[in-house]
């Protein structure tokens, strides 16, 4: 989608995934398979560009840092970006500038989490992240009770508080070199509880106007204290004082802004090239309230998917569905998503959920 | 953008274009180099694919027949397209089909042209043109005074009355295989009288809300009576009478429907693939106001393109700039649209202007 924006523009532009079958390699001017984690592949992939951008955190630091120093553009930066790669670091960054976060502590191993726990400097209940890797829903164990001690993940890892979540909201910020910021409305994540995913989201987000004010002021100072330009995905956990917690942050066009191709005056994926750009960033006004629901893989299926209720789907008005091509499905698996707009706020709800009944990917 | 829309549902998409640098190369699976109106060409191409869909109407009849009987779903139908190529086939398909439109007569050339009017069959002033391959301004010669009669065109054409003209208008219309119909709102189109080609757009029109039934009614009729797959855009007259009088069509999407990617509920390129693959049509409900402004190369000036007040432009909220990357500029040469959107009709009008003002491509 991004590949998209920047052909509206006319901008060259060059991909490499480590995917040869990657759904973007018919949507750009050259494409390169490779390891984003491999120094060596990301320097040849990125000598004599003008401009790097990511769409994914895990890249090699190291061969962006060397880019860089010899004169290429990258946006995010990658200071930004290895503090953002290692959860722990990210943790220790929002309490060195006084971004609110869950108190937290790292470990090493599960040997240590447990032995904490013995030592009664950790108490259950908790959330342990896998400090690197964990990505939509992986890397992360919620411990309720000891006996979920037996699912402890064994590597580098932070635990934190569990904070009382009342709602988890997602809010993407903009930056250009030249320091304009520019936030998107806030948006109501609602997780699958067993796959720990988005299932759904919301915009806006149906909580109070001074709360969408103080959400979107915290993402515009963690994008600030970040100094990074491009978009910023910022989770956030509210509780029931009404207090924001920064979950994570996502330094790329993110899962919770797919909605605004239809919804807002500019997307996330225009803005992420204007700021990236250096030029004026977009209006981020809505047009219409979106709800967007991720089409995951049915639970019992694996192999070629099925789409189940396409036509029932495109009937309702405002619903258009984004099939992503990926070649197997499997339980969970994202497959796709489907974004539904509506003057309305209830409405576009009541579409949301006609959307997850009908629509289903089998095998 | 009709195969951005495409990539959206990951179909796979084959494009032919006879210039090896079109834009949509980068955009699609597969392309193929080739003239359109070659027909063994065309057949080439064609053979195997399940569907094939057009967006320039000049494309050879016979080879998209030939490939119809061979099995391949051709939308629009090449019967359809047979008669809009040729404007006076165009003409006598609305006299035979009771669809309003300005009398005409048929000419072989400019000596029969010049033949009529000695014998007072036909008088000035009145419209010449060409039957086929008039495009964008092309093909059009206005004779108000009888100096204006050396600059008629040499070659078979029409001759039709001048309708004295309020404002001219486009209705979008769409069709799927089942019949199932949609109408966007229409629009309304100013001229640049210099170049005779669209300078900028308005959605909606600024007509009653009766006017805008009935112009949706006539572009019902038009794409009922041609029983075409797909989108038709209906360019119609409004005279001060408020009578209607379709122009001439346009079977596929069209430059005044690129502001629906910004502004209605389904845009016309999504539309398009609906039809074509007989889906459930889309809401054309507006989100909002909108209006388009062409980019037209500057007078005085050839060579490589250069965009003069871009940034100034993005400023503007609900601004978005698509440049179509062509590589050389020339007086009134469509280099790019720009689309403004706006909750208010008058607000989105100063928006169009100040582009109109900023926006200029030198060399």
């Amino acid at each position: 989608m991004l590949t998209q924006a920047a052909q509206t523009w006319h901008v060259h532009t060059s991909i490499m995934d480590p995917d040869p079958n990657a759904p973007a390699r018919a949507l750009c001017n050259e494409f390169t398979q490779g390891s984003l984690q491999d120094p060596d592949a990301v320097v040849a992939f990125g000598t004599g560009k003008d401009l790097l951008s990511i769409e994914i955190e895990n890249v090699s630091v190291e061969g962006l840092t060397t880019l860089q120093e010899r004169g290429v553009q990258i946006h995010p930066s990658p200071d930004a970006l290895q503090t953002i790669q290692d959860k722990g670091k990210q943790k220790e960054f929002y309490a060195s500038h006084n971004l609110p976060s869950a108190p937290f502590h790292l470990y090493e191993d599960k040997a240590s989490v447990l032995a904490a726990i013995d030592h009664a400097t950790l108490t259950v209940p908790f959330v342990q992240k896998a400090r690197r890797d964990g990505y939509d829903g992986r890397g992360v164990v919620v411990v309720r009770t000891r006996q979920d001690l037996d699912g402890l993940l064994d590597q580098p890892c932070l635990v934190e508080n569990l904070v009382e979540i009342r709602s988890e909201l997602s809010v993407i910020a903009a930056r250009n070199p030249s320091g304009q910021i520019s936030v998107f409305p806030p948006v109501e994540m609602v997780f699958n509880p067993e796959a720990n995913l988005v299932e759904m989201l919301v915009s806006p987000a149906s909580i109070t106007p001074s709360l969408q004010v103080k959400a979107r002021q915290l993402a515009t100072a963690t994008i600030e204290a970040f100094g990074l330009c491009g978009l910023l995905a910022v989770e956030m956990f509210l509780d029931p004082s009404e207090n924001l917690w920064i979950n994570e942050v996502a330094p790329r066009p993110h899962n919770s802004g797919h909605h605004t191709l239809a919804s807002t005056f500019t997307s996330q994926y225009e803005q992420h090239l204007r700021a990236i750009f250096d030029l004026p960033l977009g209006s981020t006004d809505s047009k219409v309230c979106a709800a967007m629901v991720n089409i995951l893989g049915a639970k019992g299926y694996e192999g070629t998917p099925v789409y189940e209720g396409v036509e029932e789907c495109l009937k309702i008005d405002g619903c258009s569905i984004h099939i992503y091509g990926k070649q197997q499905t499997r339980p969970f698996r994202k497959m796709g998503h489907a974004t539904l707009i509506d003057q309305d706020q209830v409405r576009v709800l009541e579409k949301a959920h006609r959307v997850q009944e009908k629509l289903k990917v089998t095998s």
